[in-house]
């Protein structure tokens, strides 16, 4: 068995993960209490004695969708004095093609006094290896484990790529692909996550013009999946931290290149748009049923920014909740995978635990948890008690309309 | 058995066909020749008797891309007086979503007299069943015949969903789809055709990108689709009378219904211009070996607008070749899946009809046919005899780039 070390700055994650608790609900308890080479460690110190490094901090955007490597630096400088000759430090941050080579690369070397070993390079002592390989998990996804999703190595020499491929070989079941340069490996994370973006961003505007001609979208794209190559995708809100944000350090470079990229930046600007259509939709309908929007009742169910997760960053539901009380509508939230106390840490508005007896005008299932699915109609109507008519938006197309199909529940979609 | 008359304007269509040959190579002879209840007319009077018009004639769009909608008028037109009680007239042509019954069944009830049965029409005599049912055929593709494609269907009324389904299902095997509404079957249509039409886009402006920052773009394709959600999509020329043309039906509307549509105008814009983007490219390889243009001689392999059809409509090819010619260089053309004839009506190139000796300074695989495929090192070494460097532009990355390699000869990919 291999000793491995986890490090992290924030001391409240590695005490609960010293404890056999994830957070994140990702990793369980069992899992965790079994691994035994396994330790946690908030102290930098520890990194002493080990040999292979591997980086996942966050890379995220700043307010004005800038690339903020921050977090990567710091790491990069704070791994480097405990590099040693022929350790491996593997990357696995989403960054632009080009910013191992260019940003982390130096960095180690200038602190360590040690080469990266490049196919170029003539020595072979005092050095160590650099690779890349992108993290794939799929949050709340049970069943596609670590080990059973395909990992991209690459490496700063094809010596550094033989041994990263080996390093991972060791506990990916579903195999290794050896991308080579470190450079493709890292353009390939990014095209993977700018697929989706586009793709739903599509769908999205197809939506917004369905919505204006009088088209339900969702029955355009149950006729048009009945053909053999067509992608299923579906209008959302686009969150998290990877789609969400993996497309802007592509954006970045390509400004720096001088090259354009209309077709991402497009995409991004019809999915950063979303939530405020949602919400006029939602202001449109409770307008056509003679609500006045300050004096109407809305509950959202969901607010993580995916379903089945318990993570709320860059969540867009809270996007969609903002513009609806800029109009003025009294909202309250609702999201069964996580605890009060983090909902409010992040939302203002009234928070509902239980699906009791309420008089909301209007329901929105805004994340599409396996919770919901089950929902009755007899919940939703108790929700929406003293109301002549119930209004469903069910932005994930999650319920099943011949469940709910009565004349005083209209179930609308995207 | 069921009678069918084929009607075609083009009276040397109809001829071919009489004599069992598919011009576009799509239906072998034998299966012509044993279509005993098949017959085919240029005279408009055979239509007489028929209670069953099925519409799939050209919807083109003119130079500035704007829809042209005269050959589905005239059809219209042409079928009306014809049209007889209780008859069906079901759409196949690409078409925006609502075109069939602002356009079409006006046409048809006031020429024909009778009424378009709707849902919401008291009477059931002296009417007419309308439908819309896109065509999915997949050209060049032999596996995939008309009957084992899913048909999506619709009808202006619910009686006449049910004869119209019962009418494809006599010949598609597997299954037909009911859309509802044929809104719905026409807007699904259109956007089976924007999403390839999009995703290709992004694959292209991914190459040009890639292509500045000196990554191989089909390194990182091969990496990002080791995931599973990945889609295949590569790079490349996108023509034809489908992907390249149908978007505009959809961007027509929407500019109509002051809709932005910006994503898919983005991908129509980045698609039309990348023949002269690729043209670029290969001018760039030459002059970095230092061949002058007006001094180049280049062979195009491949002229249709996709692999494996005769079609050359549309074929985004003749752009390119227009871009290198317009840098004085020397073009050759050759498609081995055309008559020589063909290839002269549209290229006023030499035609190459063997792959025989020449002196080429850069071959461009432009179309990935099948014989494509299983050309020899030796086949390209003597096309380009006398020449220290063989290029070879793989457009569709269809060589095998092991079985070449050796130092005189470079493969570029997109």
């Amino acid at each position: 068995m291999t000793k491995v070390s986890g490090y992290d700055l924030n001391n409240t994650l590695v005490k609960s993960l010293k404890g056999d608790i994830d957070p994140n609900n990702e990793v369980s308890q069992q899992d965790l209490a079994s691994a035994h080479e396994l330790s946690f460690h908030n102290d930098i110190k520890n990194l002493k004695g080990c040999n292979v490094y591997i980086v996942c901090v966050p890379t995220p955007v700043d307010q004005n969708k800038v690339p903020n490597l921050t977090h990567l630096i710091k790491a990069c400088k704070d791994i480097a004095p405990y590099v040693n000759n022929d350790d491996v430090v593997v990357f696995e941050s989403t960054v632009y093609p080009g910013a191992t080579e260019k940003i982390c690369i130096p960095i180690l070397e200038e602190i360590s006094g040690k080469t990266c070993l490049t196919d170029n390079l003539a020595k072979t002592s005092n050095i160590f290896h650099v690779g890349y390989s992108p993290e794939r998990i799929n949050p709340g996804d049970k069943d596609r484990n670590i080990s059973d999703i395909t990992k991209v190595t690459s490496g700063s020499s094809q010596t550094s790529q033989i041994i990263i491929k080996k390093i991972y070989n060791k506990i990916i079941k579903a195999g290794v692909h050896n991308a080579g340069a470190i450079k493709v490996a890292e353009a390939a994370k990014v095209l993977e996550n700018i697929q989706r973006d586009v793709n739903i961003a599509l769908m999205n505007e197809f939506s917004n013009l369905c919505n204006k001609i009088g088209i339900d979208t969702q029955e355009v794209i149950r006729a048009a999946k009945t053909k053999w190559n067509f992608l299923h995708f579906t209008p959302g809100l686009v969150g998290g931290h990877c789609i969400g944000v993996d497309p802007y350090y592509l954006t970045d470079l390509a400004h720096r290149e001088n090259c354009d990229v209309d077709l991402i930046r497009t995409a991004r600007l019809i999915n950063e748009a979303f939530p405020v259509k949602v919400a006029q939709r939602i202001l449109s309908k409770l307008l056509e049923n003679e609500i006045l929007p300050n004096k109407a009742k809305i509950l959202i169910c969901g607010v993580t920014f995916k379903e089945n997760v318990t993570d709320i960053r860059n969540s867009k539901v809270k996007e969609l909740i903002d513009e609806l009380v800029r109009w003025n509508i009294h909202v309250s939230v609702h999201d069964p995978n996580l605890p009060i106390s983090i909902i409010r840490e992040n939302f203002s508005e009234n928070i509902i635990q239980d699906l009791n007896k309420n008089n909301f005008d209007a329901i929105v299932f805004a994340v599409g948890h396996e919770q919901f699915k089950a929902i009755s109609s007899l919940t939703i109507q108790n929700l929406c008690l003293g109301r002549q008519k119930l209004i469903i938006f069910d932005l994930k197309s999650i319920l099943d309309k011949r469940t709910f199909s009565n004349d005083e529940l209209e179930i609308l979609t995207l």
